[in-house]
């Protein structure tokens, strides 16, 4: 191939385990949008069992009986064998959707059976809709912070990733109207707004009903979709959410669902619900990646929902990640009062935010050394912002390694500020919440 | 947006049901790649019971015990549960691709356990390799026939793909080289050389041990990457195949493997073993798609191959599959000797060639009136080419169902061919085996 710029060394030059990479010219202009986390390698460090991590999304599947699971088994192998061991339908299995309907309706969502595509986990419902919008440099708005792993899926289809400040009643509506005119008179193209507007990941915080309503007329008003990503809405914990935005809006939401977390992970089944143009768009991308998804997943899901207490269940989580969402609330203001927090009604998170000089990478290698992890903030915002921010999750370890594990990161960071006291004389501290955000554009800690 | 062409209608307009698409300007170009297959709605009525369908490439699943698939989950709720139902490695399981390593020894491949990557069936795979290297025009070279959802893949990355010819020994080596040869000299960037060398899907061929060395050797001196996609090797009937093309070239070699045909699509596990570098990317491209490949899924094969007799389980398949072809072949020769038709050593298809003047996709619907199916040849192509073939599966029917399918389908080719005669006095009928694509580029039969 005379037109790669640089010609490939022999083959057999590289073997295995060696750095150099002979097809490095040969790689799609996306996969440059493709980098390891910069905290992946430290991560791995982290899982050792001496580590209490406040780092990952796990939800706490040890809480759901096996004999569940068995039962539902059971009846799948029993009544419908050869459908789970086969290929299905592209769109998924018709029952389980039927089910999602259900479900969503816990969160006032009214849809027909059509317009549910069943996925690869939610992620890959991501996956898929940004495959079917973004063209590069096409723009996606995306809440400040947000949901690292969806905005590394915008990243691979070269996406432009504009963050909209949020606080802790949600995106803030007057941000996004003026973001949006702003990158309009830029005569930039933008596609979808990105959201977790309830138990948001990693903010933790809830859209507030009245700008549920006002960002879908902004949205509507300036023809872009919204793509809702709603993990965590059935999570509560004091009183349920506001209803989904999809709720309201029909025509231009794409809603994402998920079992992992009100059931379990390892099954790999969300879903999508789309208009109906977009839905049989999707269904087409979702062949072309998987065939279809698991019928075997799906039909276990299917048998578990049909005869388990799956609600029941729901309040079991609740009740268990209630528990633990107190036990690190207690903890912080016992052990580092010195840090404002968010103070999440249900889900996996609290963002926590650090005095304005300390920064939360360069800091947790320290923590790691101390037995303790957490997610830096940085990995939330695709613009370098959330360094004195850390994501704290409560959704895995026991209220008592949730308490030790604060307990240890505030001897990080007590460490961390008595060096910054000890050899700076300039600047008093200041916390920072999440609230500056609305001063948008938000303010860029460097 | 002022930048879309069209202002999108007032929202509450397009209940479900309209055929209207509010956000057709909002998709990417990709997305125009993406369209249904023409013959889809034909082959929802096709799936009638009372059909039968010789065109699916759906595994006769019903042949595995039921009590292997019971033993294996029990197994894995009682010792790794809370495993099975977690987040995984975006990777996959350790010990499943520990246990990949043995499969593909099977085929001569000796290669690193950190080198293969689990995925969401190989069809994934495909996604995710076509993903990481595919600009829009780049080219995919792809043996004429190809299999159809690969090439669906391709489209939606908007790759050029180009055919290559084969014949009954498989890919032709020569056309292969003018084929690089001609498009270097247009300037056209070459990606990789897609092929199913083995028992290949949709023409039943394999690629003999010779020309697998050539073709490596061509792509090798031309920088083109091969993906070999190798879903069938295993189910040989008479004789092993030749051995896999990354059995002798690590370097430039992405195998491409699953466990759909050999135990079980249901569960959509399959991988890629990929060079060094190419893995690296290919596992960050598989936890944007995915996060992680089912751990359920997985682990319920890794305890299916630790305690099944699983090599007498392929066993067993290869038996039906071997009895299955044998009973297509006897009635082609009793009900169809007009048409020529490939005889494969393994797999799923046969490759039957009509007279010149029939088209397979017209004459589609008068064979589902007839209650048989099968798949017309141009949905093999990129290029409009194969209307006079059709692509015959063994697969699923039992051996008296195949022979009543084929009988059905003499009935209606003999119409049809009595209907030229009757009605055309021009050119004699003649046969065009799949050997024509020789002559390289294939013609074109309008």
């Amino acid at each position: 191939m005379t037109t790669h710029g640089t010609p490939r060394p022999e083959s057999g030059q590289h073997g295995s385990g060696t750095n150099l990479d002979p097809w490095y010219d040969l790689y799609a202009d996306r996969t440059a949008g493709l980098s390891a986390s910069e905290v992946r390698a430290l991560f791995a460090v982290a899982s050792r069992p001496e580590v209490v991590s406040l780092a990952g999304g796990m939800p706490f599947v040890s809480a759901l009986p096996p004999e569940l699971i068995a039962g539902a088994f059971e009846r799948v192998i029993r009544d419908r064998g050869p459908q789970a061991l086969q290929y299905g339908s592209g769109q998924g299995v018709p029952e389980l959707r039927e089910q999602i309907l259900e479900i969503m309706a816990l969160e006032g969502i009214r849809a027909s059976v059509d317009d549910v595509v069943v996925t690869t986990g939610s992620q890959h419902a991501l996956e898929l809709v940004t495959k079917l919008f973004i063209n590069p440099g096409d723009v996606v708005l995306a809440e400040g912070p947000s949901y690292v792993t969806a905005m590394v899926v915008f990243n691979s289809f070269q996406a432009d990733i504009q963050h909209v400040p949020m606080d802790e009643h949600g995106l803030i509506p007057q941000a996004l109207r003026e973001h949006i005119a702003r990158l309009a008179a830029e005569g930039k193209n933008i596609k979808f707004l990105y959201t977790v507007p309830t138990f948001s990941n990693p903010a933790g915080v809830t859209l507030t009903w009245e700008r549920r309503l006002e960002i879908l007329e902004i949205c509507r008003a300036n023809d872009i979709l919204v793509l809702e990503d709603n993990p965590y809405g059935l999570l509560y914990f004091d009183s349920p959410p506001p209803q989904a935005m999809r709720s309201v809006e029909e025509d231009g939401v794409i809603y994402l669902g998920t079992f992992s977390k009100t059931l379990a992970p390892g099954f790999r089944v969300g879903w999508a619900l789309a208009p109906h143009a977009i839905r049989e768009k999707l269904i087409l991308a979702n062949e072309a990646a998987v065939l279809s998804p698991s019928s075997f997943s799906q039909l276990m899901i299917s048998e578990y929902l049909n005869t388990a207490d799956w609600k029941g269940q729901i309040n079991t989580f609740r009740g268990i990640y209630h528990e633990r969402r107190d036990a690190m609330l207690a903890a912080l203001a016992e052990y580092l009062p010195q840090l404002t927090w968010t103070v999440p009604n249900g889900g996996f998170y609290i963002w926590a935010t650090m005095p304005n000089h300390l920064d939360s990478k360069a800091m947790l290698p320290r923590a790691v050394k101390e037995l303790v992890a957490y997610t830096p903030g940085t990995a939330f915002y695709a613009d370098g912002n959330g360094r004195n921010n850390i994501r704290l999750s409560f959704c895995y370890p026991t209220p008592s390694f949730i308490r030790e594990g604060i307990r240890r990161l505030s001897t990080v960071i007590n460490g961390e500020l008595d060096l910054l006291t000890t050899f700076s004389q300039t600047s008093p501290l200041r916390t920072v919440p999440l609230q500056r955000g609305i001063a948008s554009p938000p303010p860029n800690i460097d």
